[in-house]
C-alpha cells in the first residue's frame, strides 16, 4: 500500500468538503484574557478577543491560580515522575482528589490526565468489569463517552436525547442485568441542560447506576460550582460525577468522583488510568486553588450570566437567529462548513474577533455553527463590537436567509 | 445488581492475592531530587530517596525548564481552554512540535496530552482509519499500544518478544494488506532494547508502517536525545516515532513524529487528539526547554550510564540477582506479590529508601520486581546506603534463595 497517497487523499477529500481544521496560532497574555495575539502564518502578530474558549471563567489567569501553580513549579518542579502508583502521587494529587470528593459531596475522587481520558477510562472500566453490563448512552454524548462504552465492549443502548420516558422504556426492556445510564448535564455544542431529576429517579427505579459528565457545568452552575447536580441537589442521588479541570477551572486535566469503593474500584482496574504519567504537580496545586476559589466566590458566575444573558439580548435585537437554551453558551448557527468557515475568517481577519468555526466531527454535518462563549471578562465594548460585527457580516452576506 | 458489595468484593480479592496499590504520598522539593518527604499516612512526614522515578534525569528540577514554566505561566496563564481546534492552540504548542519534529529528523510532529494517550489515539486512528489494515505488535508492547490497538478494532497478529524473524514470518503470511508494525525500543520492565535494525528491515521488505515507542528512550539515548533510533542512525528509516515528555523531559504530554501527511492525517481523523483539552502552554514551554536542553548537554545522560553501572557492579558484588539488559533500568526479581511490598516496605520504613513494589497488572503475576532507575541526581553515597539496605535485607530475609 501506498500510505502516503492514501493519507494524502483523505486530507484532500476534507479540504473539498469544507472539514479541513488550520488552528488558530494564539499566545494568550495573563491579564489581558479574553484579548490574545494571534500568530498569523505570515509571521505577523494581531490582537483578538477570544469568544470561544472554554477557561470560561477566565481562571486561567487568575492571580490566586497562577500564584499556585508558579509556587508548586519552584517548590515541586516541573512534572510528576511516573504513574501514581509508581512514584508519581505528589501530596497535591492527594489534596486536590480530597477537594473534588468535597466539591461533590462524594467519599472520593480519582484524578485523570484529562476530561476526555476520565470519561473513556472509567466508562470502559465499567463497562469491561462489571460481568454482562449494558451501558445506556444518551445518544448525543460526547466523543470521549462513546469511545470509552465501545471500548468496554459491553452491550450499549442508545436512547433519545435528554428523553427520560425513552430511557425509562429501554432500562424496562433490558431487564435483570448491571445497567449504567451515562449522560451529561450540559450539552457542549447545543448547550441544552438534560433533564437530571427525572434521569436519576428513573435510575433509581431500574436500580442503575448514574453516570454525568458535568465537565460544561463545574465551576459555574451551583452555589459552590459544584454542577448543575448541586444546583438542583441531585448530586448525592447520582453515582458518578465527572468533571474537568480544563475549562472553568482553567487548568488541566479530568475526574470522576463517587463512592469510595467504586472510586477505588476504577483506581484499581483502569488501564487508562494505571499506565499513565501523573499530572504535574504544580497542575493539582493550580486546580485545587481554583476550585476553592469558585466554592467561596460566586461574582465570576454572576457576571458571565450577565454577559450572557446582554450578548443573546442583542442578538435578539438585531435578529441575528441563535440556538435557544438555559446555558452559557451560545450556538449561531450556519448549516455549511464553507460559510462557517467564511465567516469566522472574516470576524477574524476585518474585526479581530476569534470564534473558532465548529464543524464535523465535532457537530453533525449541516449544523455549523459558531459557538459563543461569553464570559466574565468581556467587557461591554467587546459585547458591542461583536454583536456590531456579526451584524454588518449578517447584512453583508445574507446569512439569516441561508439559515432561515 | 448491589454494586457496591461487587466493588468491594473485587478490592478484597486484590488484597488477598497481594496486588492491592496504595499510593506512596510524596513531596517533591525541587533543587533536593531524588530525595523527597512522604506524607505517612498518620500525616507525619520522612524524608526518602526516590530510586524509581521515571524523571530519569532529574530535568522535572533544572533550572532552566522550571524557569521555562514559570515564565510561561505567568504570561499565559495556567491552562489552554480549549481544544487545539477551539482555541486552545498557543504559540508554545506550535513550538513544542516543531522542536519535536526536528529531534527525532521529521516533517512533523504532534503532541497528545500524555504519552499513553499518544499510542492509544495514533493507533487507533491508523488501524480503523486505513482500510483492511492488519496490526502486528510485539508480544509485550505496553498497555497503551494494546488498548489502542484493540480500540482499532483492525485485524491484530502478535510476534515474539524481539524477535525479527517471527515478525517477518507473520508479515509473509498475511500477505498483501496494509500492514502496521509496532514494538518498543526500550520494554520499560525488562530494560531490554529491541533489535531494531533488523525490525526496520524486515518492515521494509514487507512494505510495512513502522510504529516504535521510545518512551523510555528519548532524552537518554542518542547524541542529541532522539532515542535508540537516533543512536543507531535509524530514525530516518521509521514511519512513526513515538515518545513522552513525562519521563527523561521531567514534565507531561506524549508525542508522535513522522512525515506531514501522516501527521496530518493522525491530526485530523483522532478523537484522543481532538475532542480534548490541549496541554496547558506552560507545560509544553518547560518540554521544550528541556529538549533543547537535552539536545546539547550529554553531560546528564554520561553520568546516568556511569550511575546505572556502578549499582549494577555492586549489586553484583554483593550477589544480589538483578536481570542484565542494555539500558538504564535495573529489575531486581522478587517473584512474589507480598514479598516484593514487604520488601519495599522496609527499605522505606528502615532505610528511607524509596522503591514502588511493581506487581500485576504491571508486569506478569510472578514476575514481581523491585525496578530501580538510577539517575545522574544519585550521589555515591545514596548508591553505597541502597547497596547496604538491599544488601542487608538479602541476608535477613534469604531473598535470594526464594529467587533462585
Amino acid at each position: 500500500m501506498d500510505f502516503a497517497t492514501y493519507f494524502q487523499s483523505r486530507i484532500e477529500a476534507l479540504k473539498t468538503e469544507g472539514n479541513y481544521r488550520v488552528f488558530a496560532d494564539l499566545e494568550k497574555r495573563c491579564g489581558s484574557f479574553p484579548k490574545a495575539e494571534r500568530h498569523r502564518p505570515d509571521g505577523t502578530k494581531e490582537e483578538v478577543t477570544i469568544w470561544c474558549s472554554n477557561d470560561y471563567l477566565g481562571m486561567g489567569q487568575h492571580p490566586d491560580v497562577v500564584a499556585a501553580m508558579v509556587d508548586a513549579v519552584q517548590s515541586c518542579g516541573t512534572g510528576a515522575g511516573g504513574t501514581r502508583n509508581i512514584s508519581g502521587t505528589n501530596h497535591h494529587h492527594v489534596l486536590l482528589e480530597r477537594e473534588l470528593a468535597d466539591l461533590h459531596g462524594k467519599d472520593g475522587a480519582l484524578l485523570f490526565t484529562s476530561g476526555y481520558v476520565s470519561n473513556w477510562a472509567a466508562l470502559s472500566t465499567l463497562g469491561s468489569q462489571i460481568p454482562n453490563a449494558v451501558i445506556l448512552s444518551d445518544e448525543k454524548n460526547h466523543a470521549s463517552m462513546i469511545e470509552g462504552i465501545r471500548h468496554s465492549r459491553a452491550d450499549k443502548v442508545l436512547w433519545k436525547h435528554n428523553d427520560w420516558r425513552d430511557l425509562d422504556r429501554k432500562l424496562h426492556a433490558v431487564g435483570p442485568r448491571p445497567k449504567i445510564v451515562a449522560f451529561e448535564s450540559v450539552y457542549s455544542m447545543d448547550g441544552d441542560i438534560a433533564p437530571i431529576r427525572e434521569i436519576v429517579e428513573v435510575c433509581e427505579a431500574h436500580g442503575a447506576l448514574s453516570y454525568i459528565d458535568e465537565v460544561h457545568a463545574v465551576g459555574m452552575y451551583g452555589p459552590r460550582g459544584g454542577g448543575v447536580s448541586e444546583e438542583l441537589r441531585l448530586a448525592h442521588r447520582i453515582d458518578i460525577i465527572e468533571g474537568t479541570l480544563g475549562k472553568a477551572f482553567g487548568v488541566v486535566g479530568g475526574y470522576i468522583a463517587a463512592r469510595e469503593e467504586l472510586i477505588d474500584f476504577v483506581r484499581s482496574f483502569a488501564s487508562g488510568f494505571i499506565f499513565t504519567t501523573a499530572l504535574p504537580p504544580a497542575c493539582a496545586a493550580a486546580a485545587a486553588t481554583s476550585i476553592r476559589h469558585l466554592k467561596a466566590s460566586s461574582r465570576e458566575r454572576a457576571r458571565q450570566k450577565a454577559n450572557v444573558a446582554l450578548v443573546r439580548a442583542r442578538l435578539d435585537a438585531k435578529g441575528i437567529p441563535h440556538m435557544a437554551n438555559d446555558s452559557h453558551i451560545i450556538p449561531v448557527m450556519i448549516g455549511d462548513p464553507v460559510k462557517c468557515r467564511m465567516i469566522s475568517d472574516m470576524l477574524m481577519a476585518d474585526w479581530g474577533i476569534y470564534v473558532q468555526p465548529i464543524n464535523y466531527p465535532t457537530v453533525p454535518k449541516g449544523t455549523e455553527r459558531l459557538r459563543i462563549t461569553p464570559g466574565p471578562l468581556h467587557s461591554a465594548e467587546d459585547i458591542s463590537h461583536l454583536i456590531t460585527a456579526l451584524s454588518a457580516l449578517w447584512s453583508r452576506c445574507a446569512i439569516a436567509h441561508a439559515v432561515a
